[in-house]
């Protein structure tokens, strides 16, 4: 058996209790320790009768060599500083959605990951869940034909920060998902965003998401806070099949329609064309019942000892920022169509 | 026993077995007639061992005394010429969905139907449905609080017509709802408009409609042709309570989620606001199994009779028709946010 | 074409008007007379402005040469002695479940139509639904392998007749599935029926019954007029797929897990067995959406034209009569296992 | 704060890594030690950088002084031992469910805690669930009305041990429920059960139990190993109201149905009686999302701490065991109705 990898989680809010759950329950990882500021924050994430260390310090922490990579779960404005600091440390990094609060400084950890010959991922925790995968699968095998649109429906409740929207809060969920199952990833060829905020939040509490894709197609995304009942569907339509994510329906979360819809003639009358749909059956295939954090903390470890890029790496986080920042500036501009701008596209696939 | 009024249905098409089914067995209304230029397509629809008659000449069936109202099941294009003559004849009409092709035309038809007297109304037919219904009496008497945010999903297949787009196909169903069930009917403050056609129809068959409402709600419609799968879901988001209203779900098509959201105050660390949930009970009211169509010819016989509108009458369609003609100038500008216009709106609060 | 058949329908209380309106809208069907004793009650079957005749009196009604066949829907007593008066006037029939109020009624039934060369079909309508036919289709071809056990639940609200429990009332619908899918018909090898009547009805209100088949199987049915609650659900275990029937579930009605489960051997700790669960997909095969009454009129209309037995005949009527039987035996002599007696069994399989 | 009790947990197989956990986790014990005679086995549950013991000899545990409380989580038949050498040196007692393989063995263990003064808790986890919490609620509060019908579904997999039959492995769950939320508990008037083995088990792999219940309701179980599809269902019919538990269905588990249902008079023609029903809402509570087993092990500290007796007590298992005891002798005997015996009711009314 290889070696345990040494990881340390950075930030025991909201997330970091998850991923330490899981580094530590892993067989790839020995879970050294958490650090956080508030040392009894960090303490209850250990729990009792256990000997993973409390740290309050990132730099002592940092300092150690018995620590081979940090989990970095601290507000998106600190990902930056944190995760440069880890890799001049020596450290591989994982950090949570978005990858950085600014295209700016995403790029700078990007490139200093390259440099330094060091892990660099992201956290996007559901490309890691049975569905999605087993989406990608589909239309990368050609499932679906020719995919005409996606659709993606996000009612979720959470904590609001005050300097954070709700595109910011919930799209990258979304969109790392695109980014995730799309061939060639998510490069919209511009975005429009609509957003409202009905209760003087003082930003958009619902908002929507058009990208338009190369080809035609079209995807959407709408994400909202201000409704306590929950909703997380995707529908993928195809030109061969298409395909229902309803996470909500735990025995039943993926549903291929083996349906498909294509242009016909125009009918003899002249007044009506056809659109032709072929009614087959639907299919539910099997999913795995992994936890998605527990899949995701393996292919980091399995990036980390076959020196590759992860699955979810830098260049994906950038991606999905570029298109969360062209939303913004679509935002302010009435919701015109906006192009995505940054090299991170580029760079992606140079 | 009030004797029964006397009907023709004219368009034997997708539409008029239905409207002719359901004046047949009405306690209202007697059936005479079914016109149609396609004699047998007519007779079809009459069926064997019956006496109602059928009619070839429009101008013929208008001619005729012992016939009180039509029902106008043809093309859009065709609702203006043949309504307005109908009107002359001194005949109460209902007309399918949209009213008319165009605002001008709309306007002529409810002026001329004002000045002679005479029923307009427009065959809005989900608003006749147990849980529109509910949803308009629910909202009407405050259950909801104020509206944040309406979201609209009609996945739905159909024959495509090619002068007609995915919105003027789809769309009059979910705004001619939203007319019904909003205090003060649909008066949007613009409307931005987002299509696709990735199957290369010649017009749009995925479509997106953002409709800012006034006091900062949002409602939002999604309308496709291409997925065989069928989606027909609204989520209303109140202050106080929150309707899904599921049509595919017959065991529950209505859940109201006694579910709150409210802007808290700023947590004391200053970085994040709170948004307040209350999370409450759901509960799905006993809804009536009436057939839709069957209420609709019912409330246009009431009001033929107490000589009033009917609940979704001319102006009702023009208040959707301005909107369906401020989205195609949208889509033609790039989705901008496009004001509506036409004096229909104020025509019908005045 | 061929001409069509000529039908009179007999009784026009509760399903009189389901068999009249398929019977007129059926390709196969000219519908010439609706009979009843309340002539009022047989016009409202018959409606406005129709020339199909009224009747009053069963002797007239069977005297008239222009009527091939009746469909009987009259209580349940009364079907021995109009069918066979009916078979008499060389009318083929179809009568609705059960067959009779008896198994010697039944059988003097199906033996005068045999000898008088007329056919004698049994209205089972779920046989003609379309989930029924793909489970009968699916188990006929091998797709479930050995089936190991069906459940069925049936909870319902109905119109209580005095002289009839919830057995009779509702289990023929159940009994007349499984003779209808199980490969051999419905031969179990014993009934054990339990039943309660809570409420003080004077029969049984809620029931169960036992049905032991050939091989080790088990088959069991619950019936339930006490919950207003609907549930209409069938589970099908085979050795190498099972089916779930949820007949509330319009968008998936059928769903078939290719899944199976098989007898493993005992594990090295001698201490535990081991049953071994293939875990595949789902899937769920596409239906066509027609009323199974008017599927069940066509099937009458070509077995009269063929010359044949119809699918559910009077056999098929005999076994479910004498499982009901024997499950009132078994009721009185507190749930024991009862055979099924009835030379019924024997005779269908000749 | 209170002093946190401290616990250990006995037999590391398929459920004491859940009892593991949920102590650790507690905020009101101190998991001490995980005791199994596989060291291994103990260590993996245990987990690495943690200070919990391993222990492989229960003596040598039940020796120590540091130990309040044992949950037992080993075969059935070694529960009686365990537990009464558990009780002698002094310590609290949560045993698995069934709470013995026999009455006698229960017997003991009720009657020595009972001298001992000692806590003895059956883990009847389902009780603790916040459904079946709810439904014990409302009957109790009277919502239902009288109880007309039980009727409870448990479709599972599981691993199968040649010495216990689907009853002894599955029933026990729906039994417990029974006899949690019925008033007075379950003291059925007779068990009948029936089973069927069609792969060659040895014993029943699907079996159904009816137990009438005092005053004229029924209960009925069905339990079934045999379909790799779950479905965990009950639905509880009453007088007033009607409640369906779906496990399953995660985002509506309880649905409350305000329909009730009466034996109305006669209807005129003396044919007919009338079960006239009330159609009203249905309504789904909001439920906590607590682990059910944390509950659990919080109601065995305050039993503890408040020495009272746990809401699941031996009493409650004695009642469950004597019903499962019976339903042997039925099956035996050919699926007649067996009467409940043993002591233990009355034992635990008195």
């Amino acid at each position: 058996m290889t070696e345990k990898l040494r990881a340390a989680v950075i930030g025991a809010g909201y997330w970091g209790p998850n991923l330490a759950r899981n580094f530590r329950t892993s067989p790839d990882w020995d879970l050294v320790a958490v650090c956080d500021l508030d040392e009894a924050r960090a303490r209850k994430v250990v729990g009792a009768r256990s000997t993973v260390e409390v740290v309050t310090s990132v730099t002592e922490l940092l300092a150690r060599d018995d620590v081979d990579a940090v989990a970095i779960a601290t507000p998106a404005r600190t990902h930056a500083p944190i995760a440069l600091a880890a890799l001049e440390a020596g450290k591989h990094v994982v950090v949570e959605k978005p990858v950085a609060d600014g295209g700016v400084a995403a790029r700078a950890m990007v490139a200093r990951a390259a440099e330094l010959d060091r892990v660099l991922m992201v956290d996007h925790t559901f490309c890691y869940t049975a569905p999605v995968l087993k989406m990608r699968e589909l239309i990368a095998e050609g499932a679906l034909g020719d995919i005409l649109f996606v659709d993606s429906v996000r009612i979720n409740l959470g904590l609001v920060q005050p300097d954070v929207d709700v595109f910011w809060d919930l799209a990258p969920h979304d969109l790392s998902i695109l980014d995730f199952i799309l061939p060639g990833g998510l490069v919209p060829t511009g975005v429009a965003a609509q957003g409202a905020d009905p209760i003087g939040a003082g930003q958009s509490c619902v908002g929507y998401l058009t990208l338009p894709l190369p080809g035609g197609a079209i995807a959407h995304v709408h994400v909202n806070w201000l409704s306590p009942t929950k909703i997380r569907q995707m529908v993928i339509g195809g030109s061969r099949r298409t395909i229902v994510w309803d996470d909500l329906s735990p025995q039943q979360r993926l549903t291929v329609y083996d349906r498909g819809v294509e242009l016909g003639q125009p009918l003899p009358d002249k007044t009506t064309t056809n659109i032709s749909y072929r009614l087959g059956d639907a299919w539910a295939p099997a999913l795995p019942e992994k936890e998605a954090l527990g899949v995701m903390v393996s292919e980091f470890a399995a990036a980390i000892r076959e020196g590759r890029a992860p699955r979810t790496d830098g260049h994906a986080g950038l991606r999905v920022l570029d298109v969360l920042e062209a939303a913004s500036r679509s935002l302010v501009d009435g919701g015109r169509l906006t192009p995505v701008t940054g090299s991170a596209v580029a760079g992606s696939l140079a």
